[in-house]
């Protein structure tokens, strides 16, 4: 299959609609953004990588984040960690606290705010301190990704900090159901941290090789995680990885996929390969709109699909 | 591979369980129901057949029905169809009335009990009469699965309308949103006989290999919808068929399904077989609890998976 | 105090203001209702009758009628009443069904529909047949109004009854929950007969004098209610009578009142008179919003309040 | 009236009951309460008292401070104060986030936790200082009550603090929302102190002849807000006063009141008297049980009901 070519024809197709839709506006970090951007990466088992648009430019990663921190709490925690959180679709927006009152303070999975703060609080018990915390989840990222030094935008986590209000209800609010060990404070800063990480849609692509090969590096050969562990992380992706878009992203691409207000989205063909899409307008769900549209296009051109 | 060997094991591991949960109980005619039984049954794409226990005893199919109704009204309607209903998880139970409130009537998706009637009253559009949107169900059913005559449990049909009062004001409340276009007692007669249809594991494992590929049964050649619209019921399936414990099932199985409270299950493998299990006794979300176990042994020992 | 200066003020100063709000349009009976209209009593204990505006003018009570079905009922059943229904602000729309579902089918209150609803069906219980039964609360009202002969508009009985789908939808809603023991047609008939009674503003202050004399017709002195229901029964006005914006009510009027969609409110001043306004136009929570502000008015210049 | 024989049968009769319901445990400080203790006392106009049981013994007063914050902020910011909270009953617990998230961070009203601590939010933008706005809410405390000094129970305030993670979530809550301008600790940490102020039920009852009496203390001759504010401060206790079992109190009591979790309650009857009573045990809504209790057999005792 001609991989370039179909990457050139998703660009050509989506440049007159970058402008639709919106950047994120929650904190000014983000906002200031320049929509006119568009990158997307597919990387192959054997090392090989197709690439059209801004594919060396860093992004803020946001939420893809939670693809990472739940992996390598998998790893350390292993089923026990479900005694914090679950694995079912919300059917709420990402940041809502409804369910959570409702359902004592345990959220719904791992890839809404909830409960990918609450996974960073697991982490901070097993790590300790903030700094050491931070630090694991770093070196995993780069170890996914094969790269030396990746980090995390100091201004756009400040900012997150500063504005994410709705961040410290949620932690509170699991406290209170005695579901959060640690300080808020700590906790939410970690968190802005790891999601303030910037990366390329062709060090995304290549990242997500691991869960596109049941767990297992198909280039280092490293094993990351156990086998079933990744189908169950993708499974999770498919059915909660869009928010309250979840279904509609499943319906339309059919791959498993996780996306961050910052305009990136990660997805992965199992067997095939990793693929990652930045374009940083979103829809009023919170995921990249030409981002979503480009993957529907790939899968549309390729066939691919899990279906 | 030795399916044969494999359904074995999985009776042999799960006989002593099929008592855990509990019958469906809201209505009579299926709270008799035998909870020592269980039935599983897989048909491959040449027609070959392995099954296990009481696998050509009928039972009521109920919500599975919901599968062969959705696939008929894409035929007719196609994208129209999404006028009236979603295609996201709820993340509620099976019978809630909270989000079609909300959402001004427009069911989530085509598997909850909301969705399904309201894709019933789009059928009865098309087909004119009650009878003859029933009899067009049924014929669809007996396409797909190459039976010349099933037929639904008048007693079964008879006590779900009796007893549908949750149905009945489901149907009200999208009808105050002016989504539902027919008398409430005509769909929701046609509603609980299609829900009646008996089958066994055969009939149905049978029935599944056009989702299982793409669109087209593999043994009669025969498309009964278009591969997009195959790969997209399926997605459907994976996100929303097992009510708010679909996320729990694509996590632990990994395979597109769909639940009824008869206790049945059907799934597939994509490009490989179809399946079905058939255990009465139900969990509190009111699928299988033992057909759901067997499902997950079944792509544990196999390696099925479509992540 | 001048009473007749008084409401002679209030008519003009509101009259500029009779075409803000919105006539109630759920049913083509009521939509057709001239919104230039507006009425205003008051009756004394010794009869004395202060008349503004069109007072003789019949208009459909509406839901004013729940004052006079939860009276009745709580002279047959007693505390009995409140296995079904409760007496707590539901802080939800009239016609919602999210809390009754939450809340296994019982009403939070007899002033909402479903409480209504389900006090006509505990009626039925009683006075047997629907005839029966709607001759009964017929008849109570005739006795409370010291009317020879009140009736029913049967164009807005149908009409109720024609598209009530979300009444019919609360009460199989309640069915569902066994909270609910008749057939739903039967009720519901009765129902949108009682709320489609007629009567005016003369009629409505003199029925109310009852609930403003711990439960003694003052003019009769035909006791109608206990002196504890009858406080009680005010109570459940104050807190309950106006929907999602009875604390609103409460705040502004300051007295126990019932409102209606038909335009009416009645309300009393404990010890002292019987209220009714008519105003056809609503505010957005389905209240008279004339007849809100001209009851603002009233307790505003005559300093009466319960507080 | 002989108002002490009516208060010592009230006494006779509760106290078999005093170990009914359970002490607020949500913080240490207040879970060691011993629940055998009770108190009731009632102010007339010209300053006689009378009392039974334990009197003169100070308790936490907790969520009855949300009258005195709620009459200062309406003489500061009078009809400016509803752009930040409503009047209307929730429906829901008194420390829900839900209705919250739907309303836009809008606390219904002013009396469940998150509209008394907006209130104080809004006090703080006013006074500066979180000392200067401490101490403006003791000294109105100390002039309504006519004492020289009133004061806060330290360990209660920082227990409060400690564990008040849902207060904060809330308050961030709010914030996310933009209806909250200062720093959430500040303002936590002054509502902390006013809920933890200590007084008696012969200071509480004393406390209430302004609001008895339209807004002037009838002692001091002294007016502390304006006799409409009165009236609706009244109105919204009736409606609101004890969270999602203010219908209820209403129903059964007839007096405007406001409960705390310390187990004290407040009420008063217009033009006649205030009252408090304390009983540390709670029923399942969080108002004390007996204090209720004590508060129907007076009025039903004095035949006092607003109704």
């Amino acid at each position: 299959m001609d991989y370039q070519a179909i990457l050139d024809e998703i660009y050509k197709e989506l440049t007159p609609h970058l402008n639709d839709g919106k950047v994120a506006n929650y904190i000014p970090a983000l906002a200031c953004v320049n929509p006119n951007q568009f990158a997307m990466s597919i990387t192959l088992f054997d090392g090989t990588q197709y690439n059209v648009g801004d594919t060396d430019t860093l992004f803020s990663i946001q939420s893809i984040s939670k693809v990472f921190t739940f992996t390598l709490a998998l790893n350390i925690f292993g089923k026990g960690l479900y005694k914090r959180i679950g694995v079912e679709p919300s059917g709420n927006p990402f940041n809502s606290l409804v369910q959570l009152e409702y359902e004592n303070g345990r959220p719904r999975n791992p890839f809404i705010n909830a409960g990918a703060i609450n996974v960073t609080d697991a982490l901070l018990n097993h790590f300790k301190t903030p700094e050491t915390t931070y630090n694991a989840i770093q070196s995993f990222v780069e170890s996914i990704s094969s790269q030396q030094k990746i980090s995390f935008d100091e201004v756009v986590a400040e900012s997150e900090i500063n504005y994410g209000h709705r961040n410290i209800a949620l932690a509170n609010l699991m406290k209170s159901f005695n579901n959060f060990d640690n300080e808020v404070n700590d906790v939410i800063d970690i968190y802005c941290k790891h999601c303030s990480i910037e990366m390329s849609t062709q060090m995304l692509s290549r990242a997500m090789l691991y869960l596109a090969n049941h767990g297992v590096d198909p280039i280092t050969s490293k094993r990351h995680v156990t086998e079933q562990r990744s189908k169950r992380i993708n499974a999770v992706m498919l059915t909660c990885g869009h928010y309250d878009a979840s279904g509609d992203f499943a319906f339309h691409v059919g791959l498993p996929g996780k996306s961050g207000v910052g305009g990136g989205i990660v997805a992965v063909v199992p067997k095939i390969m990793g693929i990652s899409v930045w374009a940083p307008a979103l829809n009023k769900q919170g995921n990249s709109l030409v981002g979503t549209k480009a993957l529907e296009l790939f899968t549309t051109k390729t066939g691919f699909s899990i279906f």
